[in-house]
């Protein structure tokens, strides 16, 4: 075991209407906006299998969480009881990546349009996945 | 935009008898091991909340990963077309983090027991999130 620190590369940026921490939902889901994936020209080749209608993971970096916090109020209602973060989907966290399953509208090159978004413009993305099937269709 | 590094802290390690990458299956649910997660003391707070029988959102960073691959052949095998490493699960690709969805089998002050993961031994761990339920229940 180490306690050596790992160095994240951004593949991407977000483009979104969203632009400060109070016009983001909570998730996705509660009225994320349509927003564009914009990618680095050096990573568009591993996007080439990614199609319209199809449902990805996309990973963020939340450029602006605090790394220093543990517990939250859930949902920032301080009527609820704190929470260890690792039990909430908080953005502040020690490591603050955000995991967003969103459905692709459009491609375009080395951007991709999706729906749902809850992450603000401007936030670095650092992976895309696949959705997973049954084991049989791996 | 900017092209900035982001650092990653690892949070904990996994401590599973799967030692090399011939060890390991695909994915968890193909034959992955019961595993400890163990946390570094200080981070222990946010883990208050975590239960026995739950299922988790594990984050790791594959260390042993190479960052420099964007096309693979699937699963490894010469006879498929290759893709883009953001369509595949494989662990090669330029931000190498792991997504697990593992159940909490036993929690023992900073060691939590999980059950069919395929990280190996002494991956970092970088973060642990819940899975979401319906809108109504967070």
């Amino acid at each position: 075991m180490s306690s050596s620190e790992f160095q994240l590369r951004p593949i991407g940026w977000v483009r979104s209407p969203l632009v400060t921490l109070a016009d983001a939902p909570r998730q996705g889901d509660e009225g994320g906006s349509d927003a564009e994936l914009v990618f680095a020209a050096e990573f568009v080749d591993g996007l080439k299998d990614i199609h319209v209608g199809e449902t990805i993971l996309l990973l963020t970096w939340l450029d602006r969480a605090a790394r220093d916090v543990l517990v939250v109020h859930p949902r920032d209602d301080a009527t609820r009881t704190q929470l260890g973060v690792f039990s909430t989907r908080s953005a502040d966290r020690p490591n603050p990546v955000g995991l967003h399953r969103v459905v692709v509208s459009s491609i375009d090159g080395s951007t991709i349009g999706v729906s749902d978004l809850e992450a603000l413009d401007g936030t670095p993305i650092i992976d895309i996945k696949p959705t997973l099937g049954p084991v049989s269709e791996r």
